[in-house]
């Protein structure tokens, strides 16, 4: 058992501060990382400040990990000290379930979020990367193939690539296909990033007429600003599939009758109040789905880091120090961000 | 032209009565039937009675119509006199674009529907099968391979067959898959059957208790009443496919949990009100799907027919005289029918 240096918070009220946990002595199966960045996604202010039901305290969030092996286990066969290595939203799982056999561990019902999580180890509940270090069972824990000078701007894509990658490849994203993705922020941001690289032609959707260049940078075909209706009509009709990162309830029917037949409109953002009701109409009358994915399973998150070593793909970040964590999540809820934050664990001490 | 006997309305807040109506000569390509029996759908009163938009007078309803052939143009080749044949939903579509191509009629923006809908005959929008004949293109026509003895219970397949037939096959439903059908209706009582042919594990879902021994007669493994918690988490995360005829407005979350991982919850009836909004959290945590399905296409239609004669499939119905109409629709809004009204067209007189 080692203990180091995390950041955290003791209640839902109170902002996060260094706080000094405990981690296992690295088990036979299990990879020990010394974590060099950290992302900040939107669920980790959710969690930590008690918005979503069941907190635990002391709360240690963060799962967009990544960093260098420090020790292995006995058994652990694919790992070994000082490899690249990444940790996502999955700690842990049952490993014997259908969805486990079949590689959609996010699936399991027996899943065990990096944080939050229940687990044996102290207090009783899993904490997070903005932590000096983690200990994960080897299953979880994902090969880095980027240059070592890009690995702050992988971090991002253990949560927000897979949570993007993972829809847009079940729904068979590719040359051919026209998609669309809603919302330009850590998620969407990613998206488009992922989309062009697929061979897609995409279309980016935002409510602000602003980041029209921004997206058109990132890498979408076209931009519309959903918020002027005679540019929304002229796609009506023509999407196989549109990525809905938008967590804000919001009329889904703007987008359903952008689907063509057999479109589906995928939601990876749960609103905190309901989206007004769809009509039903719009789904019947070209067959068209609404539905969800949940960040993806672990062999198809390292399929995604590998992709995304290939074509170059990285996440657009702001690196900042431990100690503006704060102050990064009031400038998230504002939209300040372009378009992660992402947390340089080295200026956490030693 | 010829001038034939129809019943029909010439107001929303009018009973259906005899009119006289006409029908086109037939051209090269169509086929003109002497109408036997017709089905009465749910739509045929929604639309009649003017509680959807857009119903043009005289409405004369009816697409779910069975009989025989009793002219051809010089250019039919499928047909000839005497044919047993049925009309559905659909008697004209625009023929080339790519649903067409793909026979998919039933999502052509330019389908025509059986009754309501364009068309340059008198007066000016179709008129439906409660009527001693219509004349409609070849390729909007089935041909029917039950005995003849069965005809007025193959109508109800016209319709209520294809609308559920469609999205069973289309989700792949089979042996070893688990299907559900909620509502025991015009609608369910095909989906039972139709699912039960296909080899599926059947499950019903009905609001009443009274219910049960109906379900199962038509086929049901298994009978939930939706209204009993328990009974309804017995099945949770179970299955790969429900059917839902449901139209009154309903808490979809219900039937959502009951799905497993990559499920899909299948509409086939738009309420007049918004159903409560959807849980998105459900569908994003097993990347479960709602979706839509409108009747189906031609060809589909057709091995529908043909599903149905191997398999022995004909509706259950009640056959009245077309001076009950007004009376079935009373009955069939109280849920007073097992399962579906057939008109006898020959009680139309000459």
């Amino acid at each position: 058992m080692s203990t180091i240096t995390a950041y955290g918070a003791l209640a839902g009220d109170q902002p996060l501060k260094p706080l000094q946990i405990t981690r296992r002595a690295p088990g036979p199966h299990d990879v020990q990382i010394a974590i060099a960045y950290c992302g900040i996604c939107h669920s980790d202010l959710h969690q930590v400040r008690s918005e979503w039901a069941g907190t635990r305290y002391p709360c240690v969030p963060g799962h967009e990990i990544v960093g260098r092996v420090t020790a292995v286990g006995a058994h652990v066969s694919g790992f070994k000290e000082g490899d690249l290595v990444g940790v996502g939203c999955i700690v842990d799982s049952c490993q014997h379930c259908e969805e486990c056999e079949e590689g959609y561990e996010n699936y399991c019902d027996g899943m065990v979020p990096t944080y939050n999580g229940p687990t044996e180890d102290e207090p009783g509940h899993t904490l997070g990367g903005y932590a000096q270090q983690i200990v994960v069972h080897e299953r979880y824990v994902l090969r880095i193939r980027h240059p070592e000078s890009q690995l702050a701007a992988v971090a991002p894509l253990l949560c927000a690539g897979i949570t993007t990658y993972s829809p847009l490849r079940h729904w068979r994203v590719g040359p051919g296909r026209k998609v669309g993705v809603v919302g330009i922020g850590g998620l969407g941001h990613m998206g488009i990033k992922l989309a062009r690289a697929m061979g897609a032609d995409v279309v980016a959707f935002t409510t602000s007429e602003s980041k029209r260049d921004a997206a058109t940078a990132l890498g979408a075909h076209e931009v519309v600003v959903s918020r002027h209706p005679h540019e929304m009509a002229t796609h009506r009709g023509s999407f196989d599939f549109i990525l809905n990162t938008v967590a804000a309830p919001h009329q889904l029917d703007d987008y359903l009758v952008l689907l063509k037949r057999d479109g589906v409109l995928g939601l990876v953002g749960a609103p905190s109040s309901p989206h007004p009701s769809p009509n039903v109409f719009n789904l019947i009358m070209k067959r068209r789905s609404i539905a969800g994915s949940l960040i993806g399973g672990i062999p198809e998150t390292q399929e995604m880091l590998d992709f995304c070593a290939e074509h170059g793909i990285v996440a657009d970040i702001e690196l900042i120090r431990a100690e503006q964590i704060n102050e990064a999540y009031e400038r998230m809820l504002q939209g300040k961000v372009k378009y992660r934050f992402v947390i340089d664990i080295a200026t956490m001490g030693s």
